[in-house]
């Protein structure tokens, strides 16, 4: 029997087309339905558009609908495309598979460097991948890109121009397509850990920041007076911040006591924090920051927001941000 | 004739020992006398303290003071060669290369992934690759680490665990180690393009932020309001931005008008932006955002903040920026 399958389209380079003011995303599905039929196989698909936006404006409220949209549909088709923007197709692959952890089907993101319009794009091969996936009834929220599916809340956008833009960070592919077809790693996919429940609540009082050489304490201090609840820190190296002459950490201590929930990561692409080795790592776990551990940015930023969406409850913060909600970190 | 070096020791973990709080920087360069003239080959080292913190501690007066020493020392030494921690290593290559631009001998800047007095630390190889590339007669700021040296202002920490801790950043390799010695690709070595002359200042009103789904306007008024003059932005892919029901671009418009500058790069480890192919590129580059190229983000940054210390003309700004300076920029 062929599966079933829904692509949801919402913008990006994939559709993009040419305007007066540069490349914008223009196809609705329909301009594409030709093309997606050559790459779904035997596959039963079925198009629909969702929204159509450079994805640099895909915003929180975006995720909300989206998540709300996949699981109403989700027992009606043995699987979901996704066709999104590459720009923020990391940050939207990772909120997913927190607002639909344990959903019952795939969900495969996908989008391309190209415009499906170019000849020379590799906007169908994408497609293709991310079809396939999709019909492979294995659930969870996965991003599929330059012949390689990588677990949804372990992708990170590396490459601005290529077509291998994406990698699965400090975590194996789920799989990838080659002359023997397409090799699913079946120990990669994590298992399902419960009943689905849609849980598409965010908050929008969560920053990021970026640490560096020179950075005042007062920025701190400004971002807790804007009201945010949240912080994530990408730090350096396995976590270190800076506590001596510009003691950071000391102003942070002050923010967390004011009840703010601070998350520290680190700026190198790969291998994450460990913040019990150093002075300084040792000092912000002391005084209540919480470990990235070896997720990504993506999905650091975005469990934060999910979670300070569900509850205000300090303990309950630290408690659910420490469980590894859907693959996103590695045990210690 | 034997050449002379100079190791100055700025701290990190190369010299760190285990104390109650956790491992921070405490053996003096003397003693590690011994472990540097054991790599030291036919060279003739001199070695002084400068400092002795964390890297995460290293701010731009550091880098100032640091850059006044290499300046005061370069026709006493036929190289250089500067013990930091990795944490911040690659802004202060960055930095150094600006400050230092032109210096007449080579710089080298080194530490380790584990301390000098581990068995099996990374310390003692990384400073044999220092010292042999600072007597190497080849002048500018160079990084060495895990048997590779990169030039200073393309230099990035990706990996927070492993020896491999650096990579150069859309550009070769300076050299390499091998069986075959030391490579040196001398077409990769900048030319210098003048004579030297310090210039150590710098601006301490600069900001970094990093773009991410779910950011207020607000967050960039704030910045603004708080006096900085320079904001280096950390955007999607190759520049992207919102501009449509979260007009961050409109929001841009207004402090770029009120005199700030704003330089765009881009998240994506590898390959930079080009904002001239999507509408909101070129809409940011339509309000007079500056672009950063294939730069990294350490070397955006900092020149950024080097600029800034020298001039307040927004269009000498603009016009310096645009430069190549210490090959930090490939061309287009």
């Amino acid at each position: 029997m062929s599966r079933k399958i829904l692509i949801i389209n919402t913008g990006g380079t994939l559709s993009a087309v040419m305007k007066k003011n540069g490349l914008i995303p223009g196809l609705s599905i329909h301009d594409m339905q030709k093309e997606l039929k050559m790459v779904s196989g035997d596959t039963d698909i079925e198009i629909e558009d969702f929204c159509s936006v450079d994805s640099a404006n895909i915003f929180p409220e975006d995720w909300c609908a989206l998540a709300q949209k996949i699981s109403d549909c989700r027992n009606d088709y043995d699987g979901i495309v996704v066709i999104h923007g590459t720009d923020t197709l990391a940050y939207t692959s990772s909120m997913l598979s927190f607002m639909l952890r344990n959903i019952n089907i795939p969900v495969v993101i996908t989008g391309s460097q190209l415009s499906i319009t170019n000849p020379v794009a590799d906007a169908m091969e994408n497609c293709r991948c991310a079809i396939h996936m999709a019909a492979s009834q294995i659930p969870g929220i996965f991003v599929a890109f330059n012949r390689k599916v990588i677990l949804g809340c372990r992708a990170s956008k590396v490459r601005s121009l290529s077509f291998d833009a994406f990698e699965s960070i400090n975590y194996p592919n789920i799989a990838t397509i080659s002359s023997l077809g397409m090799k699913i790693e079946t120990a990669a996919v994590p298992e399902r850990t419960g009943i689905f429940k849609l849980a598409n609540t965010y908050s929008d009082k969560v920053c990021m920041i970026k640490m560096f050489p020179g950075i005042h304490r007062s920025f701190i201090e400004s971002i807790a007076e804007q009201g945010y609840k949240g912080l994530y820190i990408e730090a350096y190296g396995i976590g270190g911040m800076p506590f001596l002459k510009h003691d950071f950490i000391g102003a942070l201590d002050k923010v967390i006591q004011n009840g703010m929930t601070v998350v520290v990561g680190t700026q190198c692409r790969y291998e994450g924090t460990k913040m019990d080795v150093y002075e300084t790592g040792k000092r912000a776990m002391a005084i209540g920051a919480l470990e990235a551990r070896d997720m990504t940015g993506e999905a650091a930023l975005t469990k934060l927001m999910w979670i300070l969406g569900m509850t205000e409850d300090i303990k309950e913060i630290r408690d659910f941000y420490s469980i590894n909600m859907a693959g996103e970190m590695s045990k210690i």
